[in-house]
């Protein structure tokens, strides 16, 4: 039987989860490794929705490093532990073993790198041995032991620019003392919306005020320093993460009544804080919410993000090759000004399930901004324009199609 | 006493407005007439806060067709009728005097046109005459009498290819049976959310759903419309304007409790509508708010937008120069396919405070969508890219460096 590999996403899709797709069927096809993909992660691998990548032109492959989404589809189905629940993992062995599968390439985030890791036991467990490499993929940057996340890079790009360019609104009409709220993903930690201070260059400002998870939000100070800003700047631009908590613990998104700030509410963490503005300071106040747009926009990715998304998917394959199976690819920071990177690799139980927050050196002393050495740490991963082509004036987004694979015993999956 | 004209920025800005100033100026330029701008608008003529243009270099000045926002400052400040209060009148003609101006570029949008159109009468009324040409502007597209407006296309650019990039996300996990809602600004008109309906390409798909003010809102016809595509593509793509209003006419944004669909709401049309969904259809709904963010986005302007708004800038001078003032500038769609167009003018009488919706023939007959004729008359306005520089991974987006004007009788404006 010949040896087959099966590259499947997991997770929330990004701008640049393709690039990695990319990365693994060319250095695939450069070893002479047979491809497959399964649809939509997880659940199309265990109902056996498997295509054959080898079936697709080089130039097709190429167009993914331009493609956001996740061009097999993804899901957010994960592999419970064995002892929990036994009939997947039988689904599953069942499955590889029709289409003669021995290697998995798993591209996701911490909680898909927890199923990576499980798929990793099979020999032990069911008895049917595969070799197992992640590929790291998430926006919310919060896998550790790598210095970004594919996918970050990018939408942290996407949310500076916008932050930026409401700034220059709010600038321009600076007479209105108008206070803007960008609410930017990151449910458990503040690395999306830190990217939002860098907006601030050596010739523009940025938000005045950012608000993280890691920081329980004080209501106080924030109004204090909206109103600090209004006075001295005539406008106050807000970046707030969709997780912020209060002192208690819990989401402001969820805040609710008379019991907390006095006032009915309903919608995410960005109307809570405007309806708190529009109640004490009687100010105006304007909403952006990011939502996927800032996941999804590919249209502005970062250079630097697409090589990296590119390279830990393309240096999973000779890992797999060499017996090297059971980690995960990472980036590594090997150099400052200019930022230099390479790619590493870390044991899956490293990052299966674990959380990276802002580190406190992240933070700034107020509670209500990131800290320079965040910004400095941070520019480097927004680097860089790769836009994609366009046609009919927006991007040019044609999906690859994917021809069904062949099993090797048919009668698993007629 | 020489010459003189004086631009300024009038009403919400654009991604585009300062290629208008930069097409107002290199024309003065050109043509050897001297010219000033006002700071904030007509907020800032009033106060005399006015800066010379000349002494800018043309590099500078080049600089303004990738600058968004105001670049002099805007101000939604409007002159009234004379007969409401003839105050400003007074002050206003006080200041144009002591600074030489007899003649006066106004960059906005109906309402500005209004105060165009005042300004034009200054002869007959408080005996200064002034040459006044309006040069067109705004993303919501309302100005009769014109092709399009500029900012229009540039933000219409920015919400297609960000439906278009959620599309490709929500398609990627169309496990999910999840509904997506983009609201977009027009408070009186659809044409912003209509522009969501160009995320269609010959091979890409648009949005499911799209809600304008001109229908007022069916919620029964709307659930079921995103239940039919729910089962049918496994997700739905809504885009609604701000404006949308219920069968009475009442803005949704403003619907409260148990009166109308059962539930209390704080917050946008969009976060009425999801609440509807959850509540009704108990499904999972995601909601952006673009906000600013659609009429900042100069990474993404359209670059028949900025030649436009260029365009319509320049050819405001020769008509001041040949004493045909109180007019508008206009851009005149001259052929389609390819779509070509050219400047014309028409008098401020028919644009000011006139507002112009979607006509019936851009309206789908379901009420939940626009027409073919629509996106085919759409599309050209938002061809072609003209990304700005990027400096440190953000836009480069340094403020120009305006030095004040001497008055010419100082004594008015010490």
């Amino acid at each position: 039987m010949p040896r087959r590999a099966l590259y499947l996403q997991s997770g929330g899709v990004t701008a640049v989860l393709n690039a990695s797709a990319a990365g693994v069927i060319d250095a695939c096809r450069d070893a002479g490794l047979p491809l497959l993909a399964a649809r939509d992660g997880l659940a199309g691998l265990l109902r056996g929705d498997i295509v054959d990548t080898d079936l697709v032109d080089r130039g097709e492959i190429a167009r993914l490093c331009s493609l956001p989404g996740g061009c097999f589809g993804a899901s957010r189905r994960m592999l419970p532990a064995f002892d929990a629940d036994p009939a997947p993992w039988w689904q599953l062995r069942d499955v590889l073993q029709a289409y003669g599968v021995d290697t998995v390439f798993l591209n996701g985030g911490n909680g898909s790198m927890a199923s990576a890791a499980h798929l990793a036991q099979f020999g032990d467990v069911v008895g049917y041995p595969l070799t197992v490499v992640g590929v790291p993929k998430t926006i919310d940057n919060d896998l550790p032991a790598t210095d970004t996340c594919p996918g970050y890079g990018s939408a942290a790009k996407y949310l500076a620019t916008s932050m930026l360019e409401a700034i220059l609104d709010l600038r321009s009409m600076a007479g209105g003392k108008r206070v803007f709220i960008l609410e930017t993903m990151g449910r458990h930690t503040g690395w999306l919306a830190a990217a939002c201070a860098l907006a601030a260059t050596a010739t523009t400002p940025g938000p005045q005020i950012v608000l993280v998870p890691e920081v329980p939000f004080n209501p106080e100070a924030f109004l204090a320093a909206v109103q600090t800003a209004l006075n001295r700047d005539g406008y106050c631009a807000v970046a707030v993460a969709e997780g912020l908590r209060d002192q208690a613990g819990n989401f402001l998104a969820e805040a609710r009544a008379a019991n907390t700030y006095g006032f009915e509410q309903l919608g995410g963490v960005g109307q809570t804080l405007a309806a708190l503005l529009r109640q004490r300071l009687g100010v105006a106040v304007h909403l952006a919410v990011a939502d996927y747009l800032q996941r999804a926009g590919r249209h502005l990715a970062a250079a630097v993000d697409v090589a990296q998304a590119y390279a830990v998917g393309a240096a999973a394959v000779p890992l797999a090759l060499a017996g090297q199976g059971g980690c995960m690819t990472t980036v590594v920071r090997t150099g400052e000004h200019p930022y230099t990177w390479s790619v590493g690799q870390v044991p899956l139980a490293v990052v299966a399930d674990q959380e990276r927050a802002l580190p406190a050196a992240f933070l700034a002393a107020s509670g209500l901004g990131v800290s320079e050495a965040c910004v400095t740490a941070l520019r480097p991963l927004i680097e860089g324009e790769r836009p994609p082509p366009f046609v009919e004036g927006v991007p040019d987004y044609r999906s690859v199609a994917w021809p069904k694979a062949r099993p090797l015993i048919p009668t698993v999956n007629p």
